[in-house]
């Protein structure tokens, strides 16, 4: 064994987290040894409160230290426009671009019949009674374009059915900057079908 | 702020990582969510334990959990042959090619005046005292190729300069694999200098 095997557990725990491997995490073990003792302190203790101590916000199902999040417990927001996600990375990704002023819904998983998940097993009932009590709400369904993603999005599709609520879904097209010669035919596809009309 | 204060500052804990930026420490902080309680834990105390529970050897100076490394406890190394090096990781790197059989002497630093580090500020006199104990010992420089290595060197060779000790140092000249065209002339000059003969 090349290292001591209290160095060896961090190397293996580093290698657990992604993207890294055997190298980064040999790399970044080693670093740790050059932390000053209290960073190392501050670090260990900064993984547990984040397993610990984050919760989901008792509305939208986002990760919060709170009961509400503070996206939640924004008055400046649009509360009647819900984003509705798959789980809360997507809130990050949402919020980092910054441009959209409503707010979250987190279904904590889509609807998968091949893996035994049902429409009761994620967070939509929530969902249900958060756009019952909303006026004109907006749903936007941001989920990914698989067949669960849209597995869900067209069962979301049938519960408002009856309701007033405007549904969309986020536009399927071409990434920006990517090359059309080495895009995927179904993306090409859908790009040619939601095609917007520039000039009459 | 996008993320939560807890998240955020085990992100910042990540960007302290050697290659770790942005993006990276924010995936990884996320995985780390994704860890059961019990290896976020044992992940927490596993930092702990290396930063507080790692010393050093007593004999050579390199970390390990016990009064004596492995190494230097090890009988069917050859204690006569030491590889005297700037600072533990190296011990790392040469016991990864796994061919050299004899021990470390770890120095902690290199002579720097500039710096205010003078040969009584590295791991000098326990290399003496360790020397005198051998019969025949040999020991071979691997220190960098700096003006601080090289000082080093210099220094080491002087204080053995009367005694019975055979000194090599690690040779220079062009890693494997490397374009010829793009190494630098200092590389290329000393790997004239150190030429083989491989005809007569």
């Amino acid at each position: 064994m090349i290292y001591p095997e209290l160095l060896q557990n961090l190397i293996n725990f580093y290698k657990k987290l992604p993207g890294i491997g055997d190298k980064s995490a040999e790399r970044m073990a080693l670093a740790t040894l050059d932390l000053s003792v209290k960073d190392v302190e501050k670090f260990s203790s900064s993984l547990i409160d984040c397993k610990n101590k984050l919760k989901n916000c008792k509305i939208c199902g986002h990760i919060t230290e709170n009961e509400i999040c503070h996206i939640c417990e924004n008055s400046n927001r649009n509360h009647n426009l819900i984003c509705v996600i798959e789980d809360y990375k997507s809130v990050f990704s949402f919020e980092k671009v910054g441009n959209f002023r409503g707010v979250y819904h987190v279904l904590n998983g889509l609807i998968s019949p091949m893996d035994g998940i049902g429409p009761e097993d994620i967070n939509l009932s929530a969902l249900v009674r958060r756009v019952a009590s909303l006026e004109n709400p907006e749903l936007i369904l941001a989920l990914k374009s698989s067949i669960e993603g849209e597995t869900t999005t067209l069962y979301i599709k049938k519960i408002f059915e009856d309701k007033k609520v405007t549904i969309s879904r986020l536009s399927y097209g071409i990434p920006i900057g990517a090359e059309i010669d080495y895009l995927d035919i179904i993306t090409l596809d859908k790009a040619l079908e939601d095609r917007k009309k520039i000039s009459e």
